[in-house]
């Protein structure tokens, strides 16, 4: 069983949800099982507002917290997990089945990231826009011929699996992934190295894009695209806080230059 | 994950369900992990007519059974799981938290057990009647400041675990049980026995009611205490379905001796 205060570590993020009783869904099954930070972003301001009221609320609904967009939602998180299913379309990113997805998070707590759970709206699930925000998509391995899992119901699985299949990791146990680098979700690495927030990595992506705009890399037309394929890139590349750093100082002087 | 073969013998039981959205709900999970068999007991008409007629309802649903009694729902299982909380009380019988289960499961299963899943109503649960035509008691291990799961949530977690943790065994993992018995969930035994079903274990208690009856063996008014306790019993014991057939035969002779 996952601690406690690794529980407040794991952010519940709800994309534009639409029914209240949905939402209300969500928070029982996170008080359920003992999580207690749920984000909203950009909900349907009557719906939400019926949501927190509702008789026999959790608590944790009237804590809640409401962000314009996904970016801000898991700006200070380091692992962003989106959730979904894959039957309309191929994924931009490393896709892990919620039954396999305990390891790789009990790594992520392990060497102190924060996480963020990202649920889609209940009518198509996360865009291809929001996925560019995480770093792994969640699949909930659901029947081929019903694979659309209902909002609640969803979240009760995916908490579930985390608050009972996460085993705290230490370093000791980062130490035997390096022995047995067939357990390791990652390639062993010399030592854990810290993250960059998914927020310092949207600010190194506006800096590139501004860059790639000084230098009139691509038309404006391609701009969109750039942008999206971007972010997936800076996710996948698993930069150090220190690299990202770097990688900022760099463009910065690159900017400047070009601006002269 | 679990072969459909074999998700075709775990039968999904609600007892006296109230809410048309809850049905729903439990086929919708069904639905999305590959179950098919639901049985419904005593629902309130009204509310079970309208779940089955709601638009986008999953087929199963209108395929589903209805019985009178929790009794005639399991006749036919050999392992029925009643699920539950403990929170307010002692369980009579052995308790299996969720995410221990599916050993157990896939033993039954592997030697061609048919198995029942029981939920009970939304407000209270199953009672300790109901639990008492149980072999085991499921507890999904949730928060203890907020234990009592939403019907439709607990099915949808509960049937996730059952999909994607049960491993079919067959001969060869039974002998492997024998071999590291810290894996297997029960007492090694020579050879997996065929078990007696619900059904044919409420016919031996009947008969040997009958005969505590007609021995005079307990006051009318500890008739129930004593029916209850009869019915626990005989489901610990692990009777095969030869040693029910002989004590059938023995109580049959024994109360024709008594009553002549």
């Amino acid at each position: 069983m996952l601690p406690e205060i690794q529980r407040e570590r794991i952010d519940v993020v709800l994309v534009s949800p639409r029914n209240p009783l949905n939402i209300g869904a969500v928070a029982r099954a996170m008080a359920n099982f003992g999580f207690t930070q749920l984000t909203v972003v950009a909900p349907y301001e009557p719906h939400w507002r019926e949501a927190r009221s509702a008789v026999g609320a959790p608590e944790l609904l009237a804590n809640a917290r409401e962000t314009a967009s996904l970016a801000e939602a898991v700006r200070n998180c380091t692992l962003v997990l989106g959730t979904g299913t894959l039957t309309h379309r191929k994924a931009e990113q490393p896709v892990v089945r919620l039954d396999n997805l305990a390891p790789l998070v009990a790594k992520a707590l392990g060497s102190g990231k924060r996480i963020a759970l990202v649920f889609g709206p209940e009518k198509h699930g996360l865009t291809r826009e929001d996925l560019s925000f995480c770093h792994i998509l969640v699949e909930i391995p659901t029947d081929p011929r019903q694979p659309s899992m209902n909002l609640g119901q969803a979240a009760a699985v995916g908490l579930y699996e985390l608050a009972t299949r996460v085993e705290p990791t230490d370093r000791s146990t980062l130490l035997e992934d390096r022995i047995h680098p067939g357990i390791a979700t990652e390639e062993p690495q010399a030592a854990e190295k810290p993250a960059p927030t998914s927020g310092n990595l949207d600010i190194l992506a506006s800096l590139i894009e501004e860059v790639m705009v000084a230098a009139k890399y691509s038309p404006a037309t391609m701009q969109e695209a750039n942008r999206h394929d971007l972010r997936l890139m800076l996710r996948r590349l698993k930069l150090s806080a220190a690299d990202g750093r770097r990688a900022l100082g760099l463009f910065r002087r690159i900017l400047w230059r070009l601006k002269r």
